[in-house]
């Protein structure tokens, strides 16, 4: 929303709430989204508007508004309900949200709610609170509608009209046999479409797919993508349906999912808050660990860097190009490691696709090489020609004409940068299929693995054609 | 799929085509999902499979077979149909998804589909296929059920079965008065839970929102994620609907915009395709011009670092730690451009945000920068003890003994570290805003700049100081 236009929206609310207007408060909630009012109150410290708004306004457009809140309002709030206003407000909400909501209260604000929750809500809640984070139970809700394979479509119907709104959604109905196995799934336009004394076996479509409760929820969500669902059964050991995931719960796995490999492919640990909502601490403990791998990782090559301080001392233009090497070698390896492990997250390789990968990489890396390298020599005989690489005490110390140590100079960078880019490439290929054949995560491990071994490799190929030339051609 | 399924799979669905068998066709098709018949099969280049298979399994199962089949296989099946296949083919499909195939083929294909469309759908196509990419325009569907609010819900319910066939979804009517302005939405639930003779005016949301034709994709889904969406209304200039954007297309949008946001954070100008499906030149022309910049870029550091060959030569030891240095300093830069980016992407950042950012960032570089210098200190103390970063001989040059060689060392390079980092993470923290401000998109252009700006800060730190100790304390 517009600041301005937010900013009127919490005085308006903030003063129908002072004016005791209900009126107001009420045609307010009816064409204001809840996510709208919530953000407009997010610096709303008394627990007393809430309470009045809650009192006020129907619970039909109140709805989500109290899991829409800050963890420090919702914790507030709750806190100052009554137990009547409390067991009033879960029954309006759904297992899942009060699990949610619940993972992030105190211990006797959650021992409170679910004290106040009536009975078979709180097996729910409980149930999913004991799964296990990004599985597939830790996403579902128990609240569906499910129903036997011999009932008619009139009948469906008016199950949906009784008990329709207490499920997460009504717009696809589980259909199962008498022993609790899912027979089919129908979707709510398909009943509407269909002929009233049907049978929701001739109906229901038998091409539905489902996951296990132990299942990660990334591959819940390829699979929501991968057949345009709107919900899915998830199933136990056993086969029976026990909750269902529905596709807007998919869209915030997905969101989660790839912000998690953008975090991991740019050395985070993760990134699960939103960065203001995160405490300074946990974002340091999120960057360090990575910051500091790396860098014990990097004794390989400053161990090669060391072994050649004659070398460096000799001709002093070795170690200016020496970054020009490992960062072109390093962003060319990663360019490739992000490319397959984004398609190793969405599940976009198949049977046979490890060799195809790496065969389209190779000619991918040859292609880039050949460019690069070409490139690089015109770039550093411009740099070293303007002086700003200068070349001229180096080639003073060697003993040879400037134009020589240029040429020289250019051309050894050029085939570093050629080894270097196939090397680089080809390893950050192959490494994430690797991972994943090892059940790391590619994203994880494959960055600072890459990293370390680019940066040998172009270091060890650099200094051995430069020991080359001075010892075979230059004769030192 | 499981490999083996999948082949058995292709397996049976060939052997039924060639044994003409229709009976155990239409049963593989009722009971597997057609995007798992579509990968079985995605090898076939033999026409006359889909003919038979469009030709005997029923359309209500086939569905978007079509759609989910290879560019070329599409290809392949438009020019082998009929006038008449084809027409019964595009009455099966939606306009947006008929408009997405078309993108991608030739322009015959493209003239004699569109000749063969029904002039309606022919009309609608025509559009979609003009709206700008990735705005709401390319992404919605024309295909939806509006209704005037004067409607009561048996009437709506009524239209609901005889249009809802046609239209991309029934879940969401969209409610207009008399002049075509849009007044509400209602659910289809909401439509079964309420009275028959209720009118529409009264049921229906007035809390809905909406998005203008032009805007950006990114915008539409933070909207569909923000509200909690299953259909949203696209409206023209003058406020009247046009037409809808489903949440499977959403869907498709968030992991679009995520792998666009992962592609440009990691240096890859976009990936649109999957890695498998594009082109080696376009691989190429992804990856290339990206380290091209990067290496132009990287003209200022060799310019320090080549105005410092002088110290290098005096005290070897000098480059072997500037890759450290760059690679420390870039990695905590390239953190926090991923944190703010990411933020900026899922609009987590509303009014005054900016500056808290700004704290927050400090507050966190202060800690790391911290934290890494007294590691690094220590760190380098051991490599330089056990001669992994070898300092006798710089010792021995500057005449100076080695212990205090490494004391000095170390502590420069945490000096400069501390600076590094802290500078850094808050140009890192800044930039994001700054070309969001001049509406570029963050994640391309932060990311060469921070390292550019950070490799020639660290460097200029680090020759900085070793210049004043060289001529202030050693008297060099």
């Amino acid at each position: 929303m517009e600041e301005v236009v937010e900013e009127l929206l919490t005085e308006r609310i903030l003063a129908a709430v002072k004016n005791r207007n209900a009126k107001e408060l009420k045609e307010i909630f009816e064409v204001t989204p809840n996510i709208d009012i919530a953000e407009a109150l997010d610096e709303v410290e008394d627990a007393a508007v809430f309470l009045y708004i809650f009192r006020t306004v129907n619970s039909e457009y109140t709805g989500d508004f109290f899991t829409e809140l800050t963890i420090e309002q919702q914790e507030m709030i709750i806190n100052a309900f009554t137990d009547k206003q409390l067991i009033d407000l879960l029954e309006n909400s759904f297992a899942d949200d009060i699990a949610d909501t619940l993972e992030e209260m105190p211990a006797n604000v959650v021992a409170r709610v679910l004290k106040a929750c009536p009975a078979d809500l709180r097996k729910d809640v409980n149930n999913l609170l004991n799964y296990k984070d990004n599985t597939a139970g830790s996403v579902m809700t128990t609240e569906y509608l499910d129903m036997k394979d011999t009932l008619t479509v009139k009948e469906a119907l008016k199950i949906i009209r009784q008990r329709g709104k207490d499920a997460e959604t009504v717009y696809t109905v589980f259909v199962r046999d008498s022993k609790r196995n899912l027979m089919g799934t129908i979707n709510l336009d398909d009943l509407i479409f269909a002929k009233d004394d049907e049978v929701l076996s001739d109906v229901m479509d038998r091409d539905f797919v489902t996951c296990n409760v132990n299942d990660d929820q990334e591959e819940v969500a390829n699979m929501f993508k991968r057949y345009d669902l709107n919900a899915m059964a998830v199933v136990n050991n056993e086969n029976k349906i026990i909750g269902i995931i529905t596709i807007d719960d998919v869209v915030d796995i997905i969101v989660e999912e790839a912000t998690e490999d953008i975090a991991h492919l740019n050395q985070i640990s993760n990134m699960d808050e939103p960065y203001l909502k995160t405490p300074v601490y946990k974002l340091v403990l999120k960057c360090v660990p990575w910051i500091v791998v790396l860098m014990i990782l990097q004794v390989f090559s400053t161990l090669v860097l060391s072994k050649f301080q004659d070398a460096m001392k000799v001709f002093a233009i070795l170690p200016v190009l020496v970054p020009l090497l490992t960062d072109a070698g390093g962003n060319a390896g990663g360019q490739t490691t992000t490319l397959i492990v984004r398609s190793i997250s969405l599940d976009e390789f198949g049977r046979g696709d490890f060799k195809r990968a790496v065969w389209k990489e190779f000619r991918v890396a040859l292609c880039i090489a050949c460019i690069i390298s070409i490139f690089a020599f015109g770039l550093l005989m411009l740099e070293m020609a303007i002086g700003v690489a200068d070349v001229t005490k180096p080639a003073e110390a060697l003993g040879v004409n400037k134009i020589t140590a240029m040429l020289v100079t250019a051309s050894l960078v050029a085939c570093t940068l050629f080894a270097t880019m196939l090397v680089a490439r080809l390893v950050a290929c192959m490494f994430p299929f690797l991972a994943k054949k090892l059940k790391l995560d590619p994203a994880v491990v494959c960055g600072p693995f890459n990293t370390t071994i680019v940066d040998v490799i172009s270091l060890l190929v650099y200094f051995t054609l430069w020991t080359f030339v001075f010892s075979h051609m230059l004769g030192l």
